[in-house]
């Protein structure tokens, strides 16, 4: 038995785990649920997946891991995509923690509806404050950018592979990235390394 | 020069790491600073905290880390508060991602805007709705704890830490715990760790 990623393709959190599984070269096999369609929302889902989001990964013995991030770390302990040294393994962590608390929610909320699943009803001022919120995640990005090439660690880590994910399809929720030239030049850095997958691949 | 964290008492974030280091007899200095009367938004204070958030914590040399969870994370390297063990690290993880996206920006949310800074106008429903998602994150702990002690580690771990600081406070944001059994008997067994002190300690 292989191991198993229970994913919505579009989603950069699934993404993610994708791309960090293809610079490792670990094989797993695929299963979609279409959250669009609903089908994420029912009593099967939630019975096999009680924590109810997506992905989910599934290892070799059926034991089951939820949160992208935390996937990420599991599969790149020992590997040159999570550093040994505490304080690095920390700053990766810090980004990857930001990641969810200051970015995902603005960036990717506001992709989702745009692109994917409508804006909800009366949901209009909360889609200007998510789309300011993104921005000034963008804004701090850029900003650490100006004196790093990659976030966390001294070199390619999850934590970029964590924030390359949705940064990289914010156009698609209308946000402009051409203001950002050292965004622009990270994403470049990201896509040139060894392994490297679209999100649509 | 010793450890310092920069802090608001009264935040949750903040207590998780006093807390750690209580258990680990690690002395550190504290300044606070009253997000209430904006202290957290100066032009001054975004010099000196970039990410803009609190907890911040500097470490002897003057290195900073921010984000509550990968503080929890350097302390607890090498402890008995995370385990060595992948698989277990990564559970550790997975319960303090999901404390950080689907937890805290609810149950602490609703406390924040109940218990200290006031609802913001026009942000009614929102409050309603994240006191439904506060409760559904209350109901996926109390599910958790019918067949397990602890979250993420088959002992107390940084993954407790975590979701005790806004848990054990979730009544000043008005959620009512009387009916989460399994929730009131993990507080209990927390509050019995050696080392342990009160968010108002």
């Amino acid at each position: 038995m292989t191991i198993r990623l229970y994913e919505y393709p579009p989603s950069g959190n699934c993404y993610k785990v994708r791309l960090l599984l293809a610079h490792l070269g670990i094989p797993y096999e695929r299963q979609s649920f279409d959250i669009a369609r609903g089908e994420t929302r029912t009593p099967e889902f939630r019975r096999r997946f009680p924590l109810g989001r997506l992905p989910v990964l599934e290892l070799e013995d059926g034991v089951q891991l939820a949160e992208s991030n935390a996937i990420l770390c599991y599969f790149a302990e020992g590997t040159d995509y999570l550093p040994d040294d505490r304080l690095a393994r920390a700053r990766v962590l810090q980004w990857m923690f930001w990641e969810q608390y200051s970015h995902e929610p603005y960036v990717a909320v506001v992709r989702a509806w745009i692109a994917y699943f409508g804006i909800p009803a009366g949901k209009e001022a909360e889609l200007a404050e998510r789309t300011a919120r993104g921005y000034a995640a963008l804004d701090a990005m850029e900003a650490h950018l100006g004196s790093a090439d990659w976030f966390g660690a001294p070199r390619y880590s999850i934590a970029d592979i964590a924030l390359h994910a949705y940064t990289h399809v914010a156009p698609e929720g209308r946000f402009d990235l051409s203001r950002y030239t050292a965004i622009g030049r990270w994403i470049e850095r990201v896509r040139a390394q060894p392994g490297h997958v679209a999100i649509d691949a």
